[in-house]
Order: structure tokens, then sequence, then C-alpha cells
């Protein structure tokens, strides 16, 4: 039994390592797609494009993983939670991943046109983005509510740089009608980052309620544990 | 041992009979948003935008009742996997529910301007998308993987009616300024349908993966199995 549970912790250990790699790669492609698209740099746009494979394989290999530790040791309560949490974290961390192949996919596009403007509001919505990954992550692996709460708080940002973002595009395109295709790709960028933040968010609600359990995802309506 | 085996078994249809409720709520939520959208009915659109709970409510009972099947019963096998499978669709549910929360804000902003057009094809990505969902649903309470592939396939169309209402829009926005801003709203709202399409996807590729144990969700990067 000894060397069961240790054997247990082990695998959970590799698990969370696995999913830090995972949210590793997710963070880079995160910041490829968007120096990409503000550096006009076609070739990385492209490597982008290109390299979804790790992180798909990383998504199914983390899958399994979490499948195996349920089905052999069917853990409980902390452990429980733990899994349940990691297979979530995984499904967040794989959208992310598709979600900077769609920030590329308008970066391709928006480098047929002249630059609308130079490009500041939407690289630091990448920068919060990902600090905002990591910090989420940081915050699973080392069960840190605070940390967790702090990814919460930064979502209100990138919303804030979302919405400056879209009325400041919206002036450029009522202004020039050659700007309206480019500027639309800009906007759609400025949403797939949102929806990284999301991801993030959806992470740190998942830690809050792993070390708390308590449920933080839809205060007012309801409340939970186990 | 019988009786607690039974009542695991009820317990699993009671969570499949909670996950329909919720899959009936997000699509009617869907169908609301977008009716409201198209027939220009303001007090619908509120009625949507007010109307976030009874879906919050669900999402935290069915995670509550798949943890306690988890922890309570240690499932394996195909019941380990229609869980986890459970636990998956409600994250995709209720980010449905969200969606349909953006259709109707972005319809709250549409109502403020002259229509741009007589929206068909809008609506009719919503026909689809609701379609997807009850298949989606459908396929994992039988089990059907014939009618989960149909889901995959229709995923095809809503993006092929998402490019087409882009660029059509487009062309609108380039001869008349006025129908920038509207016409931004509508692409926002093929966008927030087409990712409707996209959970329901996630849904009938979790319903492939749960009766076959077979991963289609990266067909071509990698292979995976219990």
């Amino acid at each position: 039994m000894e060397r069961v549970v240790r054997h247990f912790q082990e695998e959970l250990g590799v698990l969370q390592e696995r999913l830090l790699a995972m949210g590793g790669f997710a963070e880079e492609r995160v910041r490829e797609s968007v120096l990409a698209l503000a550096s006009r740099d076609a070739a990385l746009v492209d490597r982008v494009l290109a390299g979804d494979e790790p992180i798909n394989d990383l998504h199914i290999e983390i899958d399994d993983r979490c499948f195996k530790l349920l089905a052999l040791h069917q853990p409980m309560a902390a452990d429980l939670r733990a899994i349940v949490a990691a297979v979530k974290i995984n499904t967040d961390l794989e959208r992310v991943g598709d979600l900077a192949v769609n920030i590329a996919e308008a970066a391709k596009r928006y480098l047929l046109h002249a630059p609308v403007k130079p490009l500041i509001d939407i690289p630091r919505m990448g920068d919060i983005a990902q600090r905002m990954l990591r910090d989420a992550l940081d915050a699973f692996v080392r069960r840190d509510i605070a940390l967790a709460e702090s990814v919460l708080a930064a979502d209100d940002a990138l919303d804030a740089l979302k919405s400056q973002i879209f009325r400041e595009l919206l002036t450029y395109m009522m202004q020039d009608t050659a700007k309206i295709e480019p500027a639309l790709d800009l906007i759609l960028v400025s949403r797939h980052l949102e929806r990284i933040g999301d991801h993030a968010t959806n992470i740190a609600e998942d830690v809050i309620f792993l070390v708390s359990a308590k449920d933080v995802r839809h205060l007012g309506s309801a409340s939970s544990g186990l």
C-alpha cells in the first residue's frame, strides 16, 4: 500500500510537470503569434501556424494520464479534485494553443495590408495574457490562492484594453475604408487575447476551488463543495 | 454491493438527465438571443442578458454530481470515461450559455443602429448551431457515434456561412461608413455562433472517445485510449 501511495504521488508529480510543460508551450505560442503580428514577421507567422503538434500531443498525453490516475488509484478528496482540475486545465491550455493559431491566421491576413497603426496595446494585451497564464499555472502548482486571485484581477485590465482598442480602431475604420479590413483583424486578435485571458481565469478559478473547495465561478448564484 | 451498483447507475442516469436539461437551457438561450437580434426585440435581448442563473446553477450542480460519483463509487473503464466526459460537456455547455449572453450584448448594441441588412444567414447559423448542440447531447445519451460524426460534419457548414457573412458585411462596411459599427456586431455574432458550433464539436468528440475509446481530437498527431 505504501508503495502504491508513493507511486501515486510520483505520478501526480509527473502529471503536474507535464501540465507545466504544456503551459510553457501555450505561453510561448501566444508570445510568438503576437510578436509575429507586431513585427510583421511572416516567417514567424508560418512557424506558429505549423507548430500546433507538440501541444496537441501533450493534450492527449495529459488526458490519458488523468484517466489512468483515476482508474488505477481511485483517489479521494484533494487528490481527486487535483486530477479533475488537471483535466479542465488541460482543456483550457489546448484552447489557448488554438487561439495562438487564430492570432497567427489574423496576422497572416493583416500582413497583406499596410499597417493600420503602430501596435502598442495589442502587445500589451499579449503580455498580460501570458502573465495570467503563467501565474495561473504557478498558482496551481503551489496551491497559491492569492496568486490565483491576482489572475482574476488582471482579467479586468485585459477587458479594458480590449474595449479601448475597439474604440480606437473603429475611428480608423471610419476615417479610411482601406483600413477596414486590416483593422477588423486587429479587433479579432484583441478578442482572441481576451479569450486567452478567460482561459487563464478558468484555471485560476479551478485552483481556488481546488485549494478551498470554494466555488467562485458564479458568485451570487450558488455555492458548492465536495 | 448489488445495491451500491444500482445506486451508482441511478445516479449516473440523474447526471445524464441534468446534462440534458442544461443542454436544453443552452440551446434555448442560443435560440432566443438570435431571435432577439433578428426580430429586433429589445425586451427579449434583456431577458437573455438577465437569464444566466439557471445554467450557472446547473453547471455547479453537475460538477458536484460528477465529483461525488467519482469519490463515492470509484468507477472504472466506461463509467469513468462517462463521468469525465460529463465534466467536460458541462464546461462546454456553460460556455455556450456565456456565448448566448455575448450574442445578446452584441444585439443590444446592434439595435441602437438602423439595420445593416435583412438577416438570413445569421439565423441559419443559429439553427445549425442549435441542431449541433442537440445532436451532440443526443449522441452522448444514446452513445451514438454516427450521430456524433454528423455533428463534426455540420461544423464545416457553419464555418462556410461564417466566412460568407464576413465577406458580405465587409462590402457593406466599405460602401457606407455608417454601417461599420453595426456590421462589426454582426461579424462578432457570427463568430460567437461559430464558437457554439466548436463546443458542440467538442462534445461530439468526447462522445466518440467515450464510445470507441478512440481519440479523434487531433487526427494525425497522436492516438490515445485507456
